[in-house]
């Protein structure tokens, strides 16, 4: 096997990319043989020839899946492998007929309920706050102000409000109603402030400042630049120049399960219930601001009904519920309502950015250079650096210059969502690569195949640990059938008399997927042999937990059904970090990996001793059967895993000693270093628009994913099913909308903030994937939450330029925005 | 130091006794360097002189407490050291002000209630069972009969009932009123089938089987039988021999939360609320009998109020409860009744005993033989060798032949209840020593310190891990006044018209308190520092909670506040069997111990990689701060908890890698070997008999127990009060009554099943300890729950005799049954 490079083809799939980090080396030999990935590379290499393995490359990465119906499972994996077999979340059914538990459904006795006031201007100063009226009103049995919480950069509760909405004081009484009126009877007094909302404004020299203790609006320092080469050489080379401007919106995440939170303190112990997306992060948090260990802060969590990167870590809520909860002495909830969330959730921030594209004749790319700007809200400190993302990585350009500014602004709270910065960035990015495909009169296709580098992060300078970039866009074209639908550049005048179709097509590399650490978890083998899996990472509706169950079952060789994964409990798993950033299946699933692997090297322990053996190596664990692996056949070194986890032994010191009991494995896994971890992915959309109203209708979606490896095909589809639909939503009809001159957010409510239902997905869809083998993830896999979102508001973008000749560089690209660029066309 | 022998004395105390297991050796030198324990030894050897070491070796293993006041500890122990300082268990308040929520306190919403149908005869066979109008009865949701319930050594419903209250089937419905009014409605016929009561009776050839399947009505076979030396020889070596008959009755465990069960189903998981001292043994039995993975039954409890060992393992309850959430799809709760838990919850077994004992004219005991017989109901199977415990151990008695015969009965089921076994046997050893004394006219405690064998246990032939026998009888009989109150063995006649006051004196030996296999527990520390320990067992209100924290926090070296254990629950704490046998802090405590130690050591792997050290041994952890041992001044290597948390390492290899996460220590402790490990202690009583009523008055009581080493002395004195109030109603009310002829159970109530309230307590208590220091206890440490309630009953017996010249044989020595024996004598 070749050395390891940073240069030229070292991809898995060219048979050359070799680990030289001893755990994933001894890992990723397990992990090949157990998901039949070993077994197909002996049959490709003459070694063997079972009749039940297609020896096919292509099968290996690749493989069908029709929405409409169950998968087709072209490839046979490993007989009696559990990863890679379709499995029904074991959830789903209860969601769907409503029998599932949501954290938001915790109700408590005695529980009181809270309301908050909120400031009605996006900044001013609480001169006077009155709450006596409030605190005698019947049924009300705490009053909170700023004055009560503890000092944070974003307090609980504010003096100085910085946006329309913050809240200042809070209620908690016997219903939400009497909280509601009392909140009423608060006598709040503002001093208005100056504000400011644009991001480009806000980092002048003359700007309001957001906050008064701020000596200047800019939110990171430095801020975000990245340069390669030398832009200047590269656009002087340069035989086309492109640019482009865009405009992205405030979006919310509109978790279908509102925020929450119900504390409750049991002596020096407290306990808060509430849907999020890192518990630990929750419970760290306020342990922080309240000063008190984090072992005494215990979040629970039972379904969470979605997060999208706005249920993470320490919240309001979390502060005002608990500190409720302490004065009052019982149980105190808060469930956000829409209008709550709209004005003082977190928000995908808006992008507002300019970038130019040097390009030879030939297609070559010579240079990329762009600047963007972002506003973080009065607290945040967005980071701009994956706006970046796709646009340094996915395409070769030798010469690279880009920028991105943070401000602070008199906005709305802003937090991850869901492919944070590529989702703009890629919007940003695709619309550049097909003005200069169209300046060029290049199929769209053709030119990113000319121009994708799929061996090497240019950022990073690391070979990828995967890269299923150009697959991806073969199977993608071949699954849409690009190349004869593709009908060349449309310049003539488009008859705007009648709907008109369009196709589009993109490609990306996005950050979300990635492997990072904390990656922990404990597995537990019961004294039947049945398995429990603890981790404080949650199941956001993703379907990780059963993920996690196939982990754990795949690694140590029992059936699926034996796995259970425990609720999230931040005292029963250990802190794996959150399910953002796509780390549900490659960070979180790595943890469950490795501390699986190790629960079953304990149980072979008391084979090897029973049997004998001075270690492990010769013995197999497999559907729940142990035998030796040199002599399978051999009755006298036969058991089931139950009689094995009778075995019970303990090495100390090398000794073998029988110890009985539970077999608990753990692990704290270190990060993996030597290589860029990167997914990728093709959308190829067509769209009708109507030119008299503007309305675009999707009429058909191809995704493809690079996955590494899929654990669980069904749950696969439904992401990417859930990023198409997401996309379209994001592409069309999403934005939060302010009004300038009073800084008021004028539609936080489900009414005015729009949304297509389910029946705006187009009656085609195709998903698929390739599976390039992962060297870091768990079983060759890789995230997929995030990066299904980024294809669809691209695609949509170049289908609409395909079908009616103009491009809409607002996101959303809405009917009034339509209808504005074919009239300034026009 | 002295080699390790079987022969006399290698008691820590007398300075010589030495462990050979690395892991305790190892373990021994943390636990007695962070409690002090060396420094003591250090400072009696001469080689160190703190001025804050009370440098006295009876200190060291003695510390009065005064029960009206805070304990004086006369010993200060290590500088910040966690364990041995009296410590308010955090519990208590809220147990004391009723908020504190136990697992009967479970209610889910859309619960059902449950009702069962119960055998009104002790044995029949079910004819018929029409369940159509119970079904039919508005509000009932499902009706189970044995038919519908898994095979079972006892079924949870049965359709041959084997005593008086057996459940046949089993209603849920809305509320509990219409499930009773439903079970009225069964229609059930049953064929009466003869039955049998008394284990004499049952034993012989021409009994009615307890059950028709039965061939036999012995429980057990063999039964149990222990020989040493040759007791035809040395009673033919006695001077004087000595015979007793000894009866008990039928307790029950009379727990302030009654047995309960909540199940749930959630798909193919079932959960089930309930108070449990055995969470692990309650899941695993269920799902054994429902035949699913034990990951499948999930078991939580809150608060546990009260067990004593009938609250292990799976009950009908679970079944039942289980069964009728599966059918209905609803949570469906059982809370028994009194009336339930004295017919069908279990029991403990009386005694019909009969001993003797040879003695020479010097006190020189030579021989002892006995024979027990024990009822140990329908499907029960009790040992009887507990029984004989104290009296085959506690005095060196070179001919021993003793024997116990266990029968099926159709009486009550049977369970341990607390110090099962010891605590009958005890109440017969005590008496024959006392008749001894009496003949030899001996000081019963001249008597007990002649006879005393605290070096070996001669029927294991190992040495004793710790025995502090004789000090507590030294140190009792000093709190006590013994030598100046005993007045010398009263012969003559006495005067029956006013009260009468007596004293009474007993030591014992107990099986209770020793260490056992499964040890085990989770300990994680948090990103700050803090400690989460998991462990599957209860707090079942003895404090063990605080116990283990204790033990982890002095482990770790962190503050106790930091430190909190997990609520309950299977899936998060691994199984480290039940809260029985007094194994809470000796056995759960060893696997906490373990786990602590293993989490501190993965810790300071961090501190030693950023410290650059090789490895971990010059690194000290106390009170939260981490320092060099050799160099504790040194600022370039101090660093708080949390920042060695984020020091972050794990050793993969032999090679320190950084990775982030919650430090997760387990241990799965092996059993340690060599050794007999048992509790010991002393009672001293003062009683007056009013001879008019029979009634006896508890003036005052002494009870010296050897704990090996308190790790929390509150705890400890409050476990010592507990045993003494429940001594006193197990020597004078408690016993389930029978009515011969029909087979049924007369008192099934809290009326006339008889319980003094706290008031019976006497004035005067003093309780007290020695520390010999455990060789194999968590840092010294062994049980007390169960030793602590043995020194009452038998005393009593023995001052009654002191007071009014009568031996009552027949515990509980109630007023009757003294009136008799002051008649039959006169």
């Amino acid at each position: 096997m070749a050395e390891k490079t940073n240069a030229a083809s070292f991809n898995y799939v060219q048979g050359d990319l070799v680990s030289t980090d001893p755990l994933l080396l001894e890992r990723d030999a397990h992990s090949r043989e157990r998901t039949g990935v070993a077994q197909i590379e002996r049959v490709m290499r003459g070694e063997e020839t079972p009749a039940d393995v297609v020896a096919d490359r292509t099968a290996l990465r690749r493989r069908g899946v029709n929405p409409t119906v169950q998968p087709d499972l072209s490839l046979r994996v490993a007989p009696g492998s559990v990863v890679g077999k379709p499995t029904i979340d074991g959830r789903a059914r209860d969601k769907i007929t409503g029998r599932a538990q949501y954290s938001v459904d915790t109700y408590l006795p005695g529980m009181l309920w809270t309301k908050v006031l909120r400031s009605p201007m996006p900044h001013a100063k609480v001169s006077s706050i009155d709450t006596t009226k409030a605190e005698a009103y019947p049924g009300v049995k705490a009053v909170i102000t700023y004055k009560d919480v503890p000092k944070a950069t974003r307090a609980a509760l504010s003096a100085e409000p910085a946006f329309a909405g913050e809240p200042i004081a809070a209620v908690a009484a016997e219903t939400a109603a009497i909280a509601e009126e009392a909140v009423a009877l608060i006598d709040v007094k503002y001093e208005p402030l100056p504000f400011v909302l644009d991001p480009r404004e806000a980092l002048k020299a003359a700007a309001a400042k957001v906050r008064t203790t701020l000596a200047a609006n800019a939110a990171r320092s430095p801020q975000f630049t990245y340069t390669r080469g030398d832009a200047a050489k590269g656009f002087a080379e340069a035989e086309v120049t492109v640019e482009v401007q865009v405009e992205t919106s405030f979006e919310q995440h509109v978790a279908m399960e509102p925020h929450n939170a119900v504390a409750v303190w049991d002596r020096d112990l407290l306990t808060i219930y509430t849907g999020t997306q890192w518990a630990h992060g929750t419970a760290n948090g306020v342990a922080a601001e309240l000063g008190i260990p984090q072992s005494s802060v215990r979040v629970l969590a039972k379904d969470t009904g979605g997060g999208w990167g706005d249920k993470t870590g320490r919240h309001p809520y979390h502060i005002i519920t608990a500190l409720l909860a302490k004065k009052t002495g019982r149980p105190v909830r808060w469930e956000l309502n829409r209008k709550d969330i709209f004005l003082d959730a977190g928000h995908n921030y808006p992008l507002f950015a300019t970038a130019k594209l040097g390009v030879k004749k030939d297609g070559t790319i010579t240079a990329l250079e762009g600047t963007s700007y972002v506003p973080s809200g009065a607290y945040g400190a967005r980071a701009n650096s994956d706006d970046w993302e796709s646009a340094t990585r996915t395409y070769k350009i030798p010469n690279v210059k880009v920028g991105g500014f943070s401000a602070y602004t008199n906005t709305v709270d802003t937090s991850a969502l869901r492919s944070v910065g590529e989702a703009s960035g890629t919007f940003l990015t695709e619309n550049l690569m097909n003005r200069a495909a169209e300046a060029l009169n290049m199929d769209p296709l053709e030119f990113r195949l000319k121009n994708i580098e799929t061996a090497v992060d240019q950022v990073a300078n690391l070979p990828y640990s995967s890269n299923g970039l150009r697959e991806s866009l073969e199977r993608g074209a071949e699954l849409f059938g690009w190349k004869s639908r593709w009908k060349g550049w449309q310049k003539g005048p488009v008859d705007l008399t009648k709907p008109q179709r369009g196709v589009g097509m993109v490609a990306f590399t996005c950050n979300k997927g990635a492997n990072s650490p904390p990656m922990t978890a404990i597995v537990q083998i019961q004294g039947d042999g049945s398995v429990v899996v603890n981790t404080g990472a949650a199941d956001i509706g993703g379907g990780q937990r059963t993920v996690w169950s196939m982990i754990a079952a795949e690694a140590i060789g029992v059936a699926l059904d034996t796995v259970k994964i425990n609720a999230m409990d931040t005292q029963a798993g250990p802190d794996a970090l959150g399910i953002f950033g796509s780390r549900g299946t490659k960070s979180v699933g790595t943890g469950v990996l490795y501390a699986a692997l190790n629960a079953r090297e304990k149980l072979l322990q008391g084979v090897a001793f029973k049997w004998k053996l001075s270690n492990t190596s010769d013995i197999e664990l497999k559907e729940g059967k142990v035998f030796r692996k040199s002599d399978p056949a051999n009755t006298a070194f036969q058991m089931t895993v139950a009689e094995a986890a009778a075995a019970g032994v303990v090495i100390i010191d090398d000794v073998p000693r029988p110890a009985a009991g539970t077999i608990v494995g753990e692990a704290r896994v270190p990060a993996f270093s030597g290589y860029s971890q990167k997914t990728f992915g093709a959308g190829f959309y067509e769209i009708e628009v109507d030119p008299a109203t503007g309305f675009v209708r999707v009429l058909e979606a191809v995704q493809v994913h690079d996955v590494g490896r899929a654990i669980n095909p069904t749950g696969l589809v439904n992401q990417i099913h859930g990023g198409i639909m997401h996309g379209i939503n994001k592409a069309l009809t999403e934005e939060l909308l302010y009004d300038p001159p009073t800084g008021i957010v004028v539609n936080p409510n489900l009414d005015d903030y729009k949304l297509h239902m389910i029946d705006a997905l187009p009656a085609k869809i195709q998903v698929d994937w390739v599976e390039p083998y992962d060297l870091i993830g768990p079983f060759g896999a890789k995230g997929i939450g995030e990066p299904a979102l980024l294809p669809p508001s691209p695609s949509i973008h170049a289908a609409i330029r395909d079908a009616v000749g103009v491009y809409v560089n607002q996101q959303p690209m809405t009917p009034a925005r339509i209808l504005n660029a074919l009239a300034k066309k026009a």
